[in-house]
């Protein structure tokens, strides 16, 4: 009733009414639409590097320093005289020449495409074989060092699946066309299938094979410092380890926060620090190695932005030609699911030589996950979801076999 | 070398290449400009809570339950028989009428400016040391109650300035009009001089008085409801306490992390809900009540960013007056600094009944440390100063009164 004569009151407001009061939204309304918390980012490293301080301080006091470079090293070699992951890596070249000989025999047409498809099942088929039946059978072989090499392996495994489904394309495509065009093609796939243009590939950090990868027009200096810094600063190693150890031993706390640090902080180092350090090197120029996965609101959204390598490459290797091939989307995801089930089993069992299928079921238990959030949550709350999944599932999977194991080789848990 | 002839290349790769990759940077590099970060802070809240679970209930097995009611009522009071924080806060309505009264006199011309000015200032001069007095003599006052009625006293006080300036202002502009203009402005404030008026303004979530506040067109249910619930839930208010006695009772730990903590509770608590819930229903349309002082890179944008009411008083009424008088830009600041550090040190010592200095020297550290970071420090670096600055500066300041303040009462920290 103070405002019946809105005309009058505007008119006096323009006039004279020292206005400092204007009509908006606090900033952490969901109305505001406002979203820049780059800030919050940097608090989070001060509490992390403060509070990690603390533990680290704690835990020398505690435990004295555990971190020992014999002990590092031992993780790695039971026998200083005998190197078998060193070995085994060296090994897949083998499978690497093999897999470009072949592709140059196709694009010659010296062997037919269905010899090609079987040669190079053959080969697939040994890379998850061969150094699986190598880490089970050898002795000396560590479990930090047969992780290792299966990664490896399994990476390269999905560089040379990548490889040849793309030069296949390639010539599915090149026969389709023209002739002269053809010609041109073929001296091209011919300068691509090189030893060079196959190692290039090889150490690029992307799964995904294509003929011409973008590529950054230099070098720079300094970005390349800071990320090695980042790689060789020992700060997270060292915490790694001197939390480790008195979390195995006490393991079993009700929620394990220091191992969900752990993995951001190796999140942060491999798929920022140490790819982008790999890429700089390389100029290779596509730097998308994960997207906004904190923002995640659903699993599936998770899924797809963690971890962009291998999401691209299931994409396009598996999604789609499954989708190709008549199945429906939840069969491909499903799908998609069960193999990256597969290989989450494959690197920790085989190394450990133990067979828990924790990490099996620890994968497939996304499928209903992502329903049920997908289902019932939407926007923070989802996001929510999707951090307390991450913060609880992930290192109770990890314990589960960190205490098998300890009851495995030491008969106890302390 | 590989790339020599671009064209061909390029036509190729338009032909055929099934091209996956961009030129593009990693979102978490500066060179990408990206800065939505909303889950980071879901994570924040997520680990909160969690952490905040562990810790309550460490707590509850540590040292029972803290928070009965009586306690908490003892806060308040002393003896349930005498209300002396109740009886000064409604006490104020005196000079809150005084005020009005004046001011209906000043419009009309009554009295002279002169005798008006003069006639504020005792006023106001009178509201801080009046309520000062009781809280020190009045021996059944509890601190908490001295801090309650002092707060409200100084709140009132920076209104009742405002408004007196403000009108003021008003008036000069008046004089400076036509004849026929005079009159509807003249009718206009003696309309806005009304009880309403001033105790809406004094009820109103801001410090600066204006004749015409921008109102929101409606009460939204939720909005208030959930605000309401954020407000009343009990939570915070007993984590705080959980926390809160151990913390003091064993004192002076490394890194008051749990201290840096309840400050941004409260933070939430008093700038988000509590103040929105009361715009809401007043209908006051200004919510800024807060800018984006978690991005701020310099001492500086954090003081002039948290606390916007309080800011936006002392830039009008302080800030803009001494610049308008004459003084420097650093003059005027190291003023409101001074100012502000007054008021933290009142609010502070006399509810405490010791005057140790703390809060005045905490809040005059801030020029040096302002020039400090803003000369040597920027970006993201800035930023973790200032973080660092909230998370060790501010908690020491608590404890060192609580820590005098348990000597002083108890003769002992433990």
């Amino acid at each position: 009733m103070k405002y019946q004569n809105q005309n009058l009151s505007e008119e006096l407001l323009t006039v004279f009414s020292c206005s400092c009061h204007v009509l908006q939204e606090s900033l952490l309304s969901s109305a505001s639409g406002y979203s820049n918390y780059r800030g919050i980012l940097n608090w989070c490293v001060v509490m992390l590097v403060l509070s990690n301080a603390r533990l680290f301080l704690e835990n020398i006091i505690k435990y004295g320093i555990l971190v020992d470079p014999i002990q590092v090293v031992s993780l790695f070699l039971k026998d200083p005289y005998s190197w078998p992951a060193a070995w085994l890596i060296t090994a897949s070249n083998v499978f690497i020449l093999a897999s470009l000989y072949i592709e140059r025999r196709l694009a010659v047409g010296t062997i037919s495409e269905m010899t090609g498809l079987i040669l190079h099942f053959l080969i697939l088929t040994s890379m998850l074989v061969f150094p699986a039946a190598i880490v089970l059978t050898v002795t000396s072989m560590t479990p930090v060092g047969g992780v290792l090499s299966l990664g490896v392996y399994t990476v390269f495994f999905l560089k040379l699946y990548s490889y040849q489904d793309t030069n296949r394309w390639c010539r599915e495509i090149r026969q389709a066309k023209a002739f002269f065009v053809c010609l041109f093609v073929l001296l091209f796939c011919l300068f691509c299938l090189s030893f060079l243009d196959m190692y290039y590939f090889l150490l690029a950090p992307t799964l995904c094979y294509q003929l011409n990868f973008p590529r950054s027009s230099r070098i720079r200096k300094r970005f390349l410092m800071r990320r090695l810094f980042e790689m060789v600063t020992t700060e997270s190693k060292c915490r790694v380890f001197q939390w480790m150890v008195p979390t195995i031993q006490n393991s079993m706390k009700p929620f394990q926060v220091p191992n969900h640090l752990i993995w951001l902080i190796f999140f942060y180092w491999f798929f920022h620090s140490s790819m982008n350090f790999l890429a700089e090197l390389l100029q290779f120029g596509d730097r998308g190695f994960y997207r906004d996965w904190w923002n995640s609101e659903s699993v599936t959204y998770f899924w797809a932005n963690w971890n962009i390598p291998v999401h691209k490459w299931c994409l396009r290797h598996f999604y789609k030609p499954m989708l190709g091939k008549g199945f429906s989307k939840l069969q491909a995801q499903i799908a998609v699911f069960l193999v990256s089930a597969f290989f989450h089993e494959y690197l920790v069992s085989v190394p450990l030589k133990m067979f828990r299928m924790w990490a099996f079921m620890g994968m497939m238990a996304q499928v209903p996950l992502a329903w049920f959030v997908g289902r019932f949550l939407t926007g923070n709350y989802g996001n929510a979801a999707v951090w307390l999944s991450l913060i609880i599932g992930q290192p109770v999977a990890v314990l589960m076999y960190v205490h098998d194991y300890y009851i495995y080789h030491y008969g106890t848990t302390t």
